[in-house]
């Protein structure tokens, strides 16, 4: 069953259901991408220490990356990111970008904000230098960025804030979506509504009404996975993620484990993104079919086998568990990069063995 | 004219000659070394931020890389390389590996030491911890990495040192040189010896007598670049560099600029090594043919065009300067990847274009 999505050039084909999971493909104009996808993040332009061609590379074969507005805004910059042509061209992708608004790393990265009805008045991270995001300032990066698919600046309130500041950020998350929408973007670039609500099923449900009744091209749950119990994640994943309308991409955005997102894809999410593979590549925690992998433990020092003897990155079919150890003990630029091929190789063959799962035993959508 | 070595496997071809410069090839077991060669140095098992793959890739193609020592005994330590079976397992490279003795390191990093005619007691520069290098204890160590090019144990006062301690030095460097050939090494591991001396002429030439006695697969020239002007380095090359036989490779450790380069190679050098291409790389300054690009400045920020339009590798032909110049501001270490990768690439380069000179121009040998 294949949907055009409002944006020009785009659209949904649903392939495969078992249960509420659902295997697909989101057609683009920079090409296809399998459904459920698992999206490395590239906050800076970069996803941290991997070249554009190792992300390309099979197995990993990453067909969508992430890119940041807040990050990119305040560093490269607009002004270099518009003579670069886009972000790119800037990095040398030719692959599809979803870019996020900035309402996430605002309300989490930055200094004192303050917010209104308008936007968000926030201080750099990087120099304390004072900044405005509004609806559309942050689809104006993203016009800039280039992005095939742009979110919708939001609100994002701590998950413990009293119902009426809640409230009041949801109203204001869904006035910001509409501006979004109508403010200019770039010619083939897809706008996705973001649903919050937190953990409370009356709100998430009645915000989920208003977003997607606006006519986005995709729908993402926001301010899940930012404090709450897994239990509570669960819940509302299991309550509203197949509300989002079936003909369109849904997106759990910043989630999580390699059990998350089982779960996500159970629940009927589509894309996935989160920076625990890369980040946790980085801090010495590997993912393997065995459990997860400590690298500086003792335990792996004269281990000359691969990380995950079933994987088949180039980390695993290279380099022993010993090696690895002495490069992260020896604060070695090569572990990172080693690490970082290894957990998203993992987490994208996690994700594609679903989805052979949902095309195998699923039934023909 | 190809002179078989004291090692077995091991001979020197020499091709042509231009002057006191040489072009020849080092047959090894494990390759073939075109020379002049330039060595990337991987001091700690790793050519920093590169993976063996792309070391050998060409146009970078390097055919044999350096290992340390001092670095590698003291982490990830002897039961671990042993276990793997020697560095080349350990690393995954294939190709020749020298091995620097320890010697330099020790003098340089290490905590204080206390040295006598038997070896050099040092605190690690990692951990304070008390260790003790002789010449034995240095050549057991490479035997356990199993290099292909061993070099021997030296003393390396430092360049202002009076006369008597230079003197002391040297003795102790020829009976150090004597042990270290007569101690075991590992099957199919040629020996270089070192000839110290400082800038003094007359016991620069009288240690090459002694050292270049002793029957060594190939001679180095140590401690040279470590202080003294660059002037008084070109003389002692100028002056030493053809004086060592010239039926084996002679090397010139740890030196230098592209100019350098040229230089030892004019006053008849055929291998290098420096850590110059790699850490300049890494704190932002690139080799270019138009000259050295310092990629921080601002100059950089908007410049679309790559490092060296001349240069072939990967990165300049996928990345502009402006790129770089945000990598490296953000601090990713894909910056360390893409920049250590050019520099290498230009330092190849340089020299295989003087080799070439030297086959075009010279005499056959």
């Amino acid at each position: 069953m294949l949907t055009e999505l409002p944006t020009r050039g785009f659209s949904f084909e649903l392939l495969a259901t078992l249960g509420n999971a659902r295997a697909g493909i989101l057609h683009t104009p920079r090409g296809d991408i399998e459904t459920p996808v698992f999206m490395p993040v590239g906050t800076a332009g970069t996803v941290k220490a991997m070249t554009a061609d190792e992300l390309r590379a099979p197995p990993l074969d990453a067909k969508i990356i992430l890119g940041n507005t807040y990050h990119l805004y305040l560093r490269p910059g607009l002004e270099v990111m518009g003579a670069a042509g886009g972000l790119h061209k800037f990095a040398a992708w030719d692959r599809p970008i979803l870019t996020d608004s900035g309402g996430f790393q605002v309300f989490s990265l930055a200094g004192i904000n303050e917010i209104d009805d308008d936007g968000v008045t926030f201080r750099s991270h990087i120099d304390g230098s004072k900044h405005r995001l509004t609806p559309e300032v942050s689809m104006e990066i993203q016009r800039v960025l280039g992005s095939d698919i742009a979110m919708v600046f939001d609100q994002c309130p701590p998950g413990d804030a009293p119902a009426d500041v809640q409230e009041v950020a949801l109203a204001r998350t869904t006035a910001w979506a509409k501006r979004s929408l109508a403010a200019p973007h770039a010619t083939g670039q897809a706008v996705f509504g973001i649903v919050q609500g937190g953990t409370d099923l009356e709100r998430r449900k009645r915000h989920l009404g208003e977003i997607t009744a606006l006519g986005f091209d995709g729908h993402a749950l926001g301010g899940l996975a930012v404090g709450e119990s897994v239990e509570e994640t669960y819940r509302v994943l299991d309550e509203v993620a197949h509300l989002l309308p079936a003909d369109r991409p849904r997106y759990l955005m910043g989630v999580g484990t390699p059990q998350d997102l089982e779960r996500g894809i159970a629940a009927g999410i589509d894309m996935f993104d989160c920076v625990m593979p890369t980040r946790n590549a980085r801090n010495g925690y590997l993912f393997a079919a065995g459990g997860r992998v400590n690298i500086p433990n003792a335990a792996n020092r004269l281990d000359l086998g691969p990380i995950d003897p079933t994987c088949p990155c180039s980390t695993c079919r290279t380099h022993s568990r010993a090696y690895l150890r002495h490069l992260y003990q020896a604060k070695e630029i090569l572990y990172a990069r080693l690490a970082t091929l290894h957990n998203l190789t993992f987490y994208a063959l996690h994700v594609r063995r679903l989805r052979e799962r949902i095309l195998a035993e699923g039934q023909r959508a």
